[in-house]
């Protein structure tokens, strides 16, 4: 097989160049990167990676994981990811991980073999001590969750907060009964969400019942419906909810059309995160805007400070309350 | 720093099968692995790609390359991927291309050097060359695009045919001013939807205006409001809409709707996908289902077999039309 000493002599490069090449540094021009690519065609030759010194290369790829690709909550957060990594050179690995730590620990040892130069995390924290191990060797940052016990550097929002304000809304407007139809409190941000909720139902006097709060295990329109429908069913029905992602309210609001009552007079609704699809719904949805893309963008370049061996702060971003016709 | 052998010891197993942990391989058992990733946490121990015969050991990772995350078409194809080959004991990496033959040239790379066994590509060919290339010698299998003149196995559906089906529908149910909001035609199915479009208008003896002919760069619900409020300032309006795609049809939808116009009595429309959303939306969306989940199942089947040296064959899978609200 031909040597890359072969391949850098036909294409008239040192076989410094032709390394570039195979590791995809901006640094080469990409006339010499064709001469290079036509060389390698021609000479057959295989670039191993036993030849790239890995211990002392950067992969220039970031690992991202999220629990689930279906949430357009991550794919807004993905784009600003990327737009920032391919800016400054980095190239990006999505990982779906189902939250899952088996599923975990196999990208986080990707990090491990040096095959990706850090990770930006949105899992929750399951398994904390997986999670300080790789942290204490290898570069990784925490998005939208994050261990509030930890050491690893995050960006996020105030959920807590939110919340609050979500449900003050509804209580200003008149609703006195309010749902929740909460995620998975294994979430960091669904327990902060449902303590947001308690807060502002607390504060104006008005009781935290159980029959009026749901909790779903995946987020889809069609866990919103289930959990309206069976809101719908009490006998003392809600006259207000609160669902913790847009993709839940969207499926509530569905439900509530469907069975002819009206929102907002009948039951009014606000959601979370603003994805695309909030406003494109009959009547369009109430919902706190998360600055996703700023918060993916904030990542990226967290991860990459943190690579070249900087110190990186932690950050909370702005949220917003959206009224729009749901209330 | 400690060496394989040293942690083999500590574990009480041998060199392999420490080898083994570190590639996840799924024949050890739970009890063992445990017992070896302490002994690696104790040791210190950091496992080395250059440790690895990269050449003779797989390394039990799929890349699948995607547009765009951001379309809900791809997202519940990945679903089917992730199922079928997690069962089987591979992992996924998804890469977001944007179609760019740059960001696609590192992600074949990695299956050159072998740091993946095989590609899903979902891109549009747009160099045919660099992909035949690395079809001769590694594993990859095209899914819903796919190389009409190449020799790469692929899955999808008839996409002239289901256009042609869909815009007949919008004919029978008396519209004969049907508008095409198609997107870019760098992509296979977008030529072919159109030219089921123009099969079904010629077959009723209708005119192929270009007035009514829209074509987008980008997939989502503000190129779809775009392109209709550009359709809707036509002199003479269209009567229906056939949009290539279900986000493209709710901007549509949605635009109509802003301007007082009633879906289906004065303009019908009819999108391509059966998106989860696409149920709720006011009306709801008749639409051209495909068989997303399935064809991300059968596509991981096809990679998993081609490494393992198996000739695959190419698939046509059926679609259906959906009869909803808005026809």
């Amino acid at each position: 097989m031909a040597t890359i000493q072969e391949v850098a002599k036909k294409a008239g490069v040192s076989a410094a160049t032709v390394s570039r090449v195979l590791n995809n540094r901006n640094s080469v021009k990409e006339k010499t990167r064709m001469r290079v690519d036509q060389a390698i065609r021609e000479l057959n030759y295989e670039p191993s990676v036993l030849g790239r010194n890995l211990r002392n290369s950067e992969s220039r790829l970031l690992l991202v994981l999220i629990p689930s690709i279906s949430n357009p909550f991550y794919t807004e957060i993905i784009n600003g990811i990327e737009d920032t990594a391919i800016g400054k050179g980095y190239n990006i690995l999505l990982c779906e991980t189902d939250s899952n730590p088996k599923r975990e620990a196999i990208y986080f040892n990707m990090v491990r073999n040096r095959l990706a130069d850090g990770i930006i995390l949105m899992d929750p924290t399951v398994n904390r001590k997986n999670l300080h191990d790789l942290a204490c060797k290898h570069p990784i940052i925490q998005c939208s969750e994050f261990d509030e016990n930890g050491t690893i550097s995050y960006v996020t929002i105030d959920n807590e907060l939110a919340a609050y304000q979500a449900v003050k809304h509804l209580i200003k407007i008149g609703k006195k009964k309010v749902a929740l139809i909460n995620s998975d409190e294994k979430f960091l941000y669904a327990r902060e969400r449902r303590s947001g909720y308690e807060k502002a139902m607390k504060e104006f006097g008005l009781p935290i019942e159980s029959k009026w709060i749901r909790s779903v295990e995946q987020l889809g329109f069609e866990s919103g419906q289930q959990a309206m429908r069976s809101l719908l069913n009490e006998a003392d029905m809600p006259n207000a909810v609160f669902a913790v992602s847009d993709v839940l309210a969207i499926g509530a609001l569905k439900e509530i059309n469907s069975i002819g009552l009206k929102v907002p007079e009948d039951i009014a609704i606000i959601g979370f995160d603003k994805i695309s699809f909030s406003n494109m719904t009959h009547p369009t949805l109430t919902t706190i805007a998360q600055p996703m893309y700023k918060m993916g963008c904030i990542s990226a370049t967290m991860i990459i400070d943190k690579i070249r061996g900087n110190d990186v702060e932690s950050l909370i971003l702005d949220h917003e309350l959206i009224i729009r016709e749901s209330t």
